[in-house]
């Protein structure tokens, strides 16, 4: 017995405190118990601890348990127990117990799953699929010629289980990079880039560009692992970096994470895999067969990232499939300035084409078996809120809010004139018809257009929408409770965007802000009129209201009827 | 040299890939590299894999940076070597290197920080503060007495640098519960409680009970550790379990993390310390001498926990002191029916007092040099919202809803009448004023008051209040399109709370609902009429209309000029 249990590597050793004393410190030993009989335990310690024989002791776990044979059998490397005198002595001198915590593995694939919450009816799940186009979008910023990423749902079953691929021409990571990815809440701002001191390179704050389009879209280090596990079950990351001849490969699944847990080996520990391009060798489950033709891509590229999940719930797969156009637009909405430029998507035939963006392609494609795939480039949807306000406004206002000192909001207002018969401010034809609800009918209605009740701006954090956070106004355009020079239905045919640098910060989900409203409200923040680029320091108040009248003035168009000269009846009938 | 190199205990070992071959498995060597020098690092590689004097090859990182003298000094214990012919060989082997990926200690010491977010207005402390009430009111479920909170803000100087102090006379935690406190994302549902097999007791999920008030307010084993390094930088938990003699100690703290790091040592181990109750012979810092008296305290209770919390961000001192009646008065919102029972805090006269609760006293304690201290009970407060509601409602209306099997959500609508010349729809005394801004001006208001704009329901998660989900109605409920039977107005005039069990979802930061209105709007769900606790299975929206009818004709009491005469002159002024 004792033979096989020596064999045993697993290591068994326990740390004994004497107790028993009434003061100074309590005495510490390690005892090694791989293949100990219970007898021999105690003799051990009686040994160790010199107690005579005339001595009663106890041996107790740190929760007051007395050691017998039964327990003794149970303890585990690691575990601490007290010596005591009797099961009752007080513990005149106290004991440092050494504990390990680390994190749970639901830390990682549980990270995602409580985050991405439902919102005025909209289903979460295309703000998981933004952080994978965040981390696409940091990692072509530096690329030379088109930005590729690209969303693949391949639901097509003679492939293999259904999965999802997000892929990138992007930067790609090295192996060291790759690992970095996996550790979860390694932030830019506290990673080390390369094993050797001599090549660490830190984090550099992008300068500023208009509108915060500065790609530099990841903070936290959860992002990508919240995505990926609120999307399926596991996630295998390939990817080669510019400049290298190797491609890396790492497979984090839930099912590995309780094999570790199940065999008591570490659960952090794992690896990845070093191969040459197109080398799909290691992939053997008919499950993934899918994988074959993605690696075989691999050779096109210089450097890329893949993204591949599996194991991604039915009910995602339900959505993906039946809302195909409604996702694809949230996700529209959500880059609209990445995919457009500064100027957004303005189609009026009127508008010069200085083409300031243009290299950013983003393209979901949806795979099904025996069907044509569907695929579509988000710069092609012209139905996203954006599109739409942009192209029904006559006249905008650009300003500038600074908080603090390095905290910049760029605005901009858009006006939606009244044209003869009817408001031209859009509707959102996907509104959930409940929250529309109208419930101003116990007013004698004047106005029931325009934007109605809705907040006036949308928010982008670095150029990506924040989804649930809205302002509804500021004091300097929010319509006078007296009745001004312009008339109050005018205050209802604004939109309005804010585009706010990183200095501004969200949630780790970044569905919200932490606090937009609170700071951009700070008596201390100044607002500024920018006009053709410039700054001007001016009175926000009186240039918006004079914006605001001018736009009245000129593009409101109403038919009035004038002059009336009593009634009239027509002979000719 | 090499003695004092081989003292050094650090392991130095790195991994070598043969990866010279063609074809096959790469053959993986570990080479004990400790107080080596690069020549003869080289010398065992050549013996090893043995390569012949002619051949030449290279040793690169995972990532092909040529291994020489210098980088050979930097090489770390575990890291990974490709063996090649030169620099640019294909690997046409491929190799599997072990990464570790532990998460970063900042999945504790930031898991909050960019959790709760403001809302409307609203700071997000109090949330954080909920967290530890959470947790108190779960540990306190099965007291014998009254279950006693407290939250001290020790902000006497002189007692030492500001701590926050979360005290209850709970359960407490021995010390392997106090273990998996500290491990991130161990939730009930995977927990071991004990060291010893025979001891599991797995978790049991409560009965229902009235209201979901059933104490059982954890979930994903987050929560009192985002809590804790949201308030402050360190947190001590002290505890002391029933029946147990021992108290038991763990220290976490943001400096101590950092500390780990810097000295390589393993991040997630530390040490609980188990003593004596009212032993504070360890504290020996002057900035934690209030923690002398705290520690004097054990001896009066037989179990308890304590969190406490130091290192807390001056701009949370700031607001805790300068808004106190605000975040108390939010405390005693999200735990009102805690506190008041299923009834809530109906103080008027007329209502025959069943005690329904009682037992649960949550204080809020000040201390400031030289100040009397600032003591609330939460049950004192009487203007908080649902005081508000309950106070000025003349009759209610309960239904329950039944969604899929498990999903159950109890409602209260309640009814605010309109008295002679006003509506008694409470108004939120401290409601930011931009948010009620009134933007109904331009219609012709014929009744701008009652519950105006705001959604009906505040909704409950066992017990314990949502605040950023609200949901706004529901079809029976919403005033209908035409006119019907009951004034327009009179559907202004209710409020309403929902109740849920667990079994709807909440985010991890406990501040959204999941998808509840999604959920709950679903054709499936059943409408229930509670009548004297009994469940009617009838028509809700009749049900309602005609309840809602009754209401209006009972109580509403408008001041009516009947019988106009025509204008009468006084003839006696
Ligand atoms: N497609 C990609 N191409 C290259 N590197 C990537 C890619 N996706 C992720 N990474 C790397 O992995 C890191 C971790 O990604 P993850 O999204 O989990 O966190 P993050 O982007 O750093 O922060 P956030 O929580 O804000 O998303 C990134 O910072 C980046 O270095
Ligand atoms: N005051 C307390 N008394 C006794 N046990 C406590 C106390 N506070 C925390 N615990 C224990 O520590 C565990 C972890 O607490 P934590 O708040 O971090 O997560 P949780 O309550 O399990 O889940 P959630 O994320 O929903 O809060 C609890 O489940 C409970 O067992
Ligand atoms: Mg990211
Ligand atoms: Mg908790």
């Amino acid at each position: 017995k004792t033979v096989t249990q020596t064999m045993n590597k697993i290591p068994r050793k326990v740390v004994v405190f004497d107790c028993r004393l009434e003061n100074g410190d309590a005495i510490e030993k390690v005892l090694d118990i791989q293949g100990m009989e219970f007898s021999e335990f105690l003799r051990t310690v009686t040994k160790e601890f010199t107690i005579s024989s005339e001595e009663t002791f106890v041996l107790l776990t740190t929760d007051r348990r007395e050691i017998d044979l039964d327990r003794f059998e149970e303890l585990k490397d690691g575990n601490t127990l007290h010596l005591l005198r009797s099961v009752d002595q007080v513990l005149s001198v106290s004991t440092k117990e050494r504990i390990l915590f680390l994190p749970h593995y639901d830390t990682l694939i549980k990270s995602g799953m409580y985050e991405y919450y439902a919102s005025e009816g909209q289903k979460s799940l295309p703000y998981a699929f933004a952080e994978l186009i965040d981390n696409a979008l940091s990692a072509t910023s530096k690329n030379v010629g088109v930005r590729k990423i690209d969303i693949r749902l391949m639901f097509d079953e003679s492939q293999g289980k259904p999965a999802v691929v997000v892929l990138d021409n992007g930067s790609g990571m090295t192996s060291k990079q790759l690992n970095n990815w996996a550790v979860y809440r390694l932030s830019k701002f506290s990673r080390e880039s390369s094993a050797f001191e001599s090549d660490h390179t830190a984090y550099v704050r992008p300068a500023p560009v208009p509108r915060s389009l500065n790609s530099d879209i990841s903070y936290f280090g959860v992002g990508g692992k919240q995505a990926a596990f609120y999307i399926g079950q596991a996630t295998r990351m390939i990817t080669k970096p510019a400049g290298s001849m190797d491609v890396h490969e790492l497979l984090l699944s839930k099912e590995e994470f309780e094999k570790k847990e199940k065999n008591k080996e570490d659960i952090y520990k794992g690896f990845i895999l070093n191969r040459k391009p197109g080398d799909s060798s290691h992939v053997t489950s008919e499950d993934e067969r899918f994988l074959h033709s993605l690696i075989a891509e691999e050779t096109e590229e210089d450097h890329f990232t893949a993204v591949v999940l599996t194991g991604v719930q039915p009910e995602h797969i339900a959505f993906l499939r039946a809302d195909f156009h409604l996702w694809t637009r949230e996700l529209a909405h959500v880059y609209h300035y990445y995919v457009h430029g500064i100027k957004g998507n303005d189609m009026r035939p009127s508008t010069v084409d200085i083409d300031t963006t243009g290299n950013i392609d983003i393209r979901i494609c949806l795979f099904e078996k025996l069907k044509i795939p569907r695929i579509v480039d988000l710069r092609d949807i012209i139905n996203d809120m954006q599109t739409l306000y942009i192209n029904s406004s006559v006249d905008s206002f650009e300003f500038k809010a600074q908080v603090d000192e390095e905290g910049t909001a760029e605005g901009i207002l858009r006006y939606h004139p009244f044209l003869y018969d009817r408001e031209t401010f859009p509707e959102d034809p996907y509104a959930i018809p409940s929250l529309l609800a109208d419930d101003e009918e116990d007013c004698v209605i004047v106005n029931q257009e325009g934007r109605g009740k809705k907040p006036i701006f949308e928010c982008f954090w670095n150029g990506r929408l924040i989804p649930y956070t809205t302002v509804a106004e500021f004091d300097w355009c929010a319509r006078p409770k007296k009745s001004g020079p312009v008339p109050a239905e005018c205050y209802k045919r604004i939109s309005g965007v804010l585009f706010t640098n990183d200095k501004f910060q969200v949630s780790t989900n970044k569905l919200t802000f932490m606090d937009l409203e609170l700071r951009l409200k700070d008596k201390e923040t100044i607002f500024t009129r920018i006009v053709n680029g410039q700054e001007q320091r001016v009175k926000i108040h009186k240039e918006f209201t004079q914006w605001l009248k001018d736009c009245h003035e000129k593009w409101d168009k109403q038919i009035k009827f004038l002059g009336f000269n009593g009634t009239m009846t027509r002979t000719d009938v």
